[in-house]
Parts: C-alpha cells; sequence; structure tokens
C-alpha cells in the first residue's frame, strides 16, 4: 500500500500545471481582459474589470482551466442595462477571439465561450463596499483577494490536491445538481487546516455539527450554530460574517466526504483523486441488463424546457421527492430515487420494494370509545371494497379493504393525471404528460439509444459514490 | 325498528326460566347440597357445602343451568388432602345422580358432572375470614353473599339480560380463552348502574380508564387507578377492596362491549343476545373456499398436551405473539391472527399481507461520522448478497441486499426448527414440530374434517365479532 505522501505527490504530478502551461494560460487570461476592458469604454457606468476564479488565484487543475472575467458595474446601473451590456461585451470579446458564444444564466445572464481549448465565462458584477451585495456574484472579487492574501505556492498545490480530491469523490460542486462543496470553500477548508493531508484528517472524525471560522468573527460555536439554524456544517466566509459558505452542501454529499476522507486515510490511493475510468468509459448493454435483472424500477420520462440547470435541478429535486411522497402514501417502499435530464429530456428513476402492492390492505378505524366508531362500521360492514371485518384489536376499529389498483404504473399515472401530486409549479405539465416506462427493458432500450442516460442507469443501479467503486472493474 | 323496550321484554320471555323450571332446578340443587353435606361428614375438617353461582342468586339464564356446590374446608386441611377429598366426593354425588363425571382443572382439580342435562360442579374452597384467601375460589361464597343482599325479582331480571347481551355479543366469560366479562361483574354493572339499559348507556359512553367502586372503597379515582397499574377497566370488588374484577378482560373485549353498546342503542335488535344461528348452523365448504380466495393466511398445526384450559390458552396467547413478533422481524406484515383448538389439536393462523417477501430489502448501516461506517463498507463492499450500494442518503450508509429465503413457509419452518420464536415453554416441543400448511387449499381440506375448525375457520375469515356479523345471512 502506498502512503499519502507517495499517492499526492503521484497526483501532484498530474494535476499540477506546468511552468509552461501557467505562462501560456496567463498570457490569454491577459489579453482577454484587456479586450473586456476595451470594449467596456464603450459603456458609461462600468468601474473596472478584472480577473477571478481560480486562474486570478493559481489554483486552478490541469485540464480544468477555466478563465473568468468579472465586469464590476456601477451601483447606479439598473439590472436591465448590466444584463444587455455585459451580453454585448461577452459576445464581442468571445468573438473577437474567434470562439463560439452561448449564453448561461446564474442570478443573472453571463457569456461563455471556449477559446483554445479554455472556457471563458465574462460575468458582470456591481462593484460595492463588502457587504453591501446587490447580487451573488458581487462577493467573489472579494473571495479573490482574500484568498490571494493567504496564498503561497505551496498552498496552491494543497488546494489542488483538495479540489481534485472532492472532484475524484463526487462531492465538488455547488451547483443544485450536485450540492457539493464549492471551489472557495475547497480554498477555505484546505487554508483552515494547514494543508491537504490536516483537512482530510480533521474531515474523517468530522461529526455534525461542524463548525469552521477563521476570521473568528463569531466568539461562542452554539451561538453561531443557532444563528444559522443549526445547519450540519457551518463556515463562516471570511468576507461576510452572515454567509455560510457551506449552506448549499447537502447532508449526503456532506457524508460523503466524510466516508471517503476515512477511506483515503484507511487506504491511500490515486483513485480517490480522479473520476474513475470504468463510468466515463462504455458500458456493455449486457452489463446495464445484468444489472436491471430482479430490480423494480419505475422510470418516469418528462420533457422539460430550457431553463437554467439551478432552477432546472431545484425543481427535479423537488418533484422527485413529492413522487416519493405519494409513493409512500399509496402504501409503496422507495429505496432511492434520481433523475438525469440532458436537452429536453429528463428521466426520473425510483427505485422500488415492489412494483405491485398486495391485493389487501388494513384500513385503521378510530377506537371504539370514540363518537365516530359507528360511522365507521357502518360505512365498511356493507362497502364493497371490504374484505373481511370490521373488527376489533386493543381499543382500535380495523377493516379489511382491497385496492383497485395495485400495479404502480396505474397508480402513479392516476396521480399525475389528477395533479395529485406535489410537484415544482415549473414542471407541473411535464409531469402531468410524463411516460411511464412499462419495464426494465424499456429501460435498457432508452439505455442503449443514449450514452449518458446508458452511464447515468449504471450508476443509478450500483448505487455507489465514485470512490467506492472499484477502478480495476 | 323496535324500541329497547321492545326488544328486552321480547328476550326476557326467552332467557327467563318459568316458575316450574326454577322450581325443578332449585329441587335438584338442594338435592345435591344434601348428599355432598351426607358425604362431606365422611371427611375431617369440611365445615360446610354450600350452593354457589347463578343458581344460589337465581340469576342464570334459561338453557344455561349450571349448579355450583362449594365444600368449604378448615384452613388446617392441607392442600393435597383438599383435592383427594373433593375429588372423592365429586365422583361419589354425581355417580349418587347417574351422572357422568369429569376431573376439571383450574387453581384445584374439580368435578364436573351432567345430570338431568344440567352441568354440575363440585368445588373445593377454604373457608376463610373476608381478605384471608387462601385459594381463588375462596372469595366465591362472599361473591354469593354480597348479590344476593343487593338482590330483588326485578334486577335478576336486568342482570339475565345484561349476561344474554354479554354473551350474545361474545365477551362473557373471564377465562383466558375469551378474556371477557365474568357472571360476578356482569352482575356487578347492572347493580351499579341500576339495570340494564342504564349500564348500556354508561357502557356506550365509556373512555378508558373505566373505574367503578359500589361500595366506595377508595376516595380518589386517580389514585386507585395509579395502585392498580393504571388498568384500562377497575371495578373494585366490594368484597375485596384489593381486587380488580375486571383484570382479565382485553382491551379488544372491553372495546367490542362498549361498541356493541353503542350499536345496540343507535338500532336495538334481539340480535345482540343470541349468539348468530350462522355460525352454530353448518358452513358450507364453498363458502369457506370463497373466503380464502386471495387471502394470504399461515396455518401451523400443532399437538398439544392434554392440561387446563387456561394454562393451555395462556400458552397459546403467548406464542401467538411469539410467532407474530419473528414474523415482523423477518419482514412480513401480520393482519390478524388467532387459534383453535380441540382435544390434542391446535391449529394457529395468521394472515399476513403477503406470504413472499420482496427478494431485495435496504439494509440500514451507520451514519457516515461513526467508527464503524468503515467496517460497514468494507463488509457490505464485497459480500456475495449484496445487489447495490452501499450509498449515502442523508448521514446514513445503506446497502441493497438479497434475500435467501422469501416464502413465509421457508423462514418460518427455519426459525420455529432453530428455536428462534418467543414461545411458551409448554408449547416448545409443539412449535418445533408443528406443521405448516402449505396451502389455503390444505386449510380448506382440514376444513372440511373438522366441523369446529371450519366454524372457526370461517369466523377468522369474515373477521368481525358476532354482533356485527348478519345474522339472516
Amino acid at each position: 500500500m502506498k502512503s499519502v505522501e507517495e499517492v499526492t505527490a503521484e497526483v501532484l504530478q498530474k494535476i499540477r500545471p506546468s511552468l509552461i502551461e501557467s505562462e501560456r494560460l496567463m498570457r490569454l487570461a491577459n489579453e482577454l481582459l484587456k479586450t473586456v476592458r476595451d470594449l467596456s469604454n464603450n459603456y458609461e457606468g462600468i468601474l473596472d474589470a478584472r480577473l477571478e476564479g481560480s486562474v486570478a488565484k493559481g489554483t486552478w487543475i490541469r485540464g480544468r482551466e477555466e478563465i473568468d472575467v468579472f465586469v464590476q458595474f456601477s451601483k447606479d446601473v439598473d439590472k436591465d442595462s448590466l444584463e444587455k451590456t455585459i451580453l454585448e461585451i461577452g459576445n464581442g470579446v468571445i468573438k473577437k477571439f474567434g470562439g463560439k458564444t452561448e449564453v448561461r444564466y446564474a442570478e443573472h445572464p453571463y457569456v461563455e465561450g471556449i477559446i483554445s481549448g479554455v472556457r471563458v465565462n465574462i460575468v458582470a458584477c456591481y462593484k460595492v463596499e463588502c457587504g453591501m451585495w446587490l447580487s451573488a456574484v458581487d462577493r467573489t472579487p472579494y473571495h479573490t483577494e482574500y484568498i490571494k492574501s493567504k496564498l503561497t505556492e505551496a498552498l496552491a498545490d494543497e488546494i489542488r490536491l483538495m479540489k481534485s480530491f472532492m472532484l475524484g469523490c463526487g462531492v465538488y460542486g455547488a451547483e443544485i445538481r450536485i450540492g457539493g462543496f464549492s471551489g472557495y470553500l475547497a480554498e477555505l477548508l484546505t487554508i483552515n487546516y494547514g494543508n491537504f493531508y490536516n483537512a482530510l484528517k480533521a474531515a474523517s472524525n468530522w461529526r455534525p455539527p461542524i463548525y469552521v471560522d477563521i476570521e473568528g468573527h463569531y466568539t461562542d460555536k452554539r451561538e453561531a450554530l443557532e444563528a444559522f439554524g443549526r445547519p450540519h456544517i457551518l463556515v463562516i466566509d471570511p468576507v461576510d460574517k452572515k454567509r455560510n459558505v457551506a449552506a448549499a452542501i447537502t447532508d449526503t454529499k456532506l457524508s460523503e466526504f466524510i466516508l471517503a476522507s476515512k477511506l483515503f486515510l484507511d487506504s491511500p490511493s490515486e483513485k480517490f483523486f480522479y473520476i474513475p475510468e470504468r463510468t466515463n468509459g462504455r458500458i456493455m448493454m449486457t452489463e446495464i441488463r445484468r444489472a436491471l435483472r430482479g430490480r423494480c424500477i419505475l422510470g418516469l420520462r418528462l420533457k422539460v424546457q430550457q431553463k437554467p440547470p439551478d432552477v432546472l435541478w431545484g425543481e427535479i429535486k423537488h418533484t422527485l421527492k413529492g413522487i416519493c411522497r405519494a409513493l409512500e402514501y399509496e402504501g409503496f417502499k422507495t429505496f432511492r430515487y434520481d433523475a438525469w435530464s440532458e436537452g429536453n429530456m429528463c428521466i426520473m428513476l425510483f427505485e422500488l420494494q415492489e412494483l405491485n402492492l398486495p391485493t389487501c390492505y388494513v384500513h385503521h378505524g378510530p377506537p371504539t370509545y370514540l363518537a365516530n366508531a359507528l360511522e365507521f362500521v357502518k360505512k365498511h360492514s356493507t362497502a364493497q371494497d371490504t374484505v373481511a371485518g370490521p373488527w376489533i384489536s386493543g381499543l382500535r376499529l380495523y377493516v379489511l379493504k382491497s385496492r383497485a389498483k395495485t400495479s404502480v404504473k396505474d397508480i402513479i399515472r392516476m396521480r399525475l393525471a389528477r395533479g395529485d401530486v406535489s410537484v415544482s409549479a415549473g414542471l407541473m405539465e411535464a409531469v402531468k404528460h410524463a411516460k411511464i416506462c412499462k419495464s426494465n427493458d424499456e429501460l435498457a432500450r432508452l439505455a442503449s439509444k443514449n450514452i449518458s442516460f446508458r452511464k447515468f442507469l449504471f450508476e443509478f443501479l450500483e448505487a455507489r459514490p465514485s470512490f467506492l467503486t472499484k477502478h480495476d472493474q
């Protein structure tokens, strides 16, 4: 078994950019910045433009280069003209460099392009005093400055290790679909614990609630946790004491990170730092069919509209929960659920204990000493769907009823059709017209036609976080 | 609809013995008493013999005549000679009247015989001062005296109505098999509330805990309930303030009585006073087969040894619960259970939600922040019976496992064979060698061979207390 030092040294060899690569990227970044500044001169109310993100901090991972240029607007500029202006500047700059542009949406639209194989984002923010945020990205320049003030070359490598580890373990990314650790959070944790190894050692011993307050904004941990509504992890933003940098982390991702840390320290391996080849590569349809055998999977196919991913995935997650609740209410047992989306397609999967409910179920009545006991007896004694009873056990009445529908497909179709599922407004129509997969064969057919879905389906059926899959499968 | 008065008047016509019948029964009773007294002269330590029970009190129901003769022994007589003596006297008396004797067992053995179609019991007790009880039946003479001191002719009829009502509703009988109301309790309730109608009106409004203390032995209801361990019904024995006359009543029988009272007052009918013809008469095998359709019934056949019914039924009830718990532990859902016994046969029935468990189940692991999380991951990642996972949801680990056995028959056979079911010691061997019914067809075959079991099976499948079955079926 390799030591942690051996593993991290080898990993660093792969993820640390060479001097030449660094210089090339910085040159491109600076050229872009200059062009943005030039174009900005044509507009009123633009105060500055700056490089942000991992390039500005020098903490990027080789192969995942990304240049963020932030255009800082005056507070006086209204949101509409800010959005209009950033699209004009963004499109102008990226076209000038021969890249193709695409408009993306966060709180505000921004422009994305690929130039010389590097992803470039041209983003608008307001230049405000610390704490006087007008939009979510206004903090970013302050984050960049804070990290730069703490950074050494050695620490940059530790941060690279941390980000790689989180990436390889599937817990990196603050977007709603993932609900994991942001790059800024990875940086803060590494800074807080001094280096990658110490941070991981700490994480392997984490027990919620976890509390990190690098700048000591609060004197009392308990008070701080109370103020934030007792989250399982609270990392105070050094530049904004009212913000929990870890607010977007789900319990699942937090727990995966804790477990991954334990496992890595228990048996260090490079596999923790890379997304497994296995699921990046081709998955055979025979494997899909084998994995589907004996499993009870309910699949729903929805047509979704184009919208910002965080909006769509917020809706998808809410809807998954709502459908799961409806299934449980009907008597099904849901083991797990997840969704996949690409373009205007979305497939929701629910693994159930069984696809058909028993034909009979016991309906609980009131205690016999309550006034409505008589009503219950009269109603159920003569009801068509009463199989046996009413009987009394202990203090209460019961009756054995037969179900009109028993298959999950019939039941969910009925509930979806009558809108009897708690669903996001934005997916209401899509869910009403959702197609229900008739069988595991149909799921396999869908997988055979779409490699991205095939990969998702395989991972869903394996049901293991990436750091638990065998890399040598 | 008839009024309560009309119904009770009609019922009384049927259940009140005529003057001639009364005189004939009293004559037989007195002759028996005289003979017992004569024979008792041959033994030392016998102080007296007395008539007890409904004949002594004049509260019996026509058709259910029963003569109880109690032989009162001196405290100096040891239990062995008391038992030996009562068997000699009992056998002697009943043979003298040309009856066939049978030895029955309560706390002590006693002799039962049928003379001129009337059941006769010759019972031994100690003659003690009130409260100085040496055996459970020593209180009986005091009970008889107490009831007689309260009785009028009118009240005797009210008591007859109450006993008939309880009988017809299936809640009469303090034996463990039934767990219902004793005759003495029926008498006390009628005395307490003044008459049958008022008692039923009270019962229809009962809400546990129910508290009756005719002689005002306690001043504080709450204190009294505390002293008795907070039973759902507490009726203080007028002749023994430390005894709850209702201690043997199960919650189910108490609730059935409450519901029956409500139903009777809601729509008075004679049917409440009689055990339905339906289940006394012949039940067609086609009806049994129809009722079995679609039902999931586990049947166990046991060979039981001869023992006092209260002992046997105590064991049966305990064992039913133990098997039910074992089934639930394995993942089955038990709707109801009950048992039938006759001679050395006993059949236990469990109605289940399904006879086969799903092939997969989710095994819950520890939270990832606990030390044993690693152990769990290592154990289940490579286990043969792991279908998917381990995965993390929220703070906890889970894994999808496959079951080696899924049918209730295989699973219960395995558990019974290895003694892994909480069972009464007295039934341990019987349960280990229990035969498991292979199918509903086998149950139907058993029912076709035994009318008593057929009746039980039919009632089990109908799952309605007698007062809810339609009498005109």
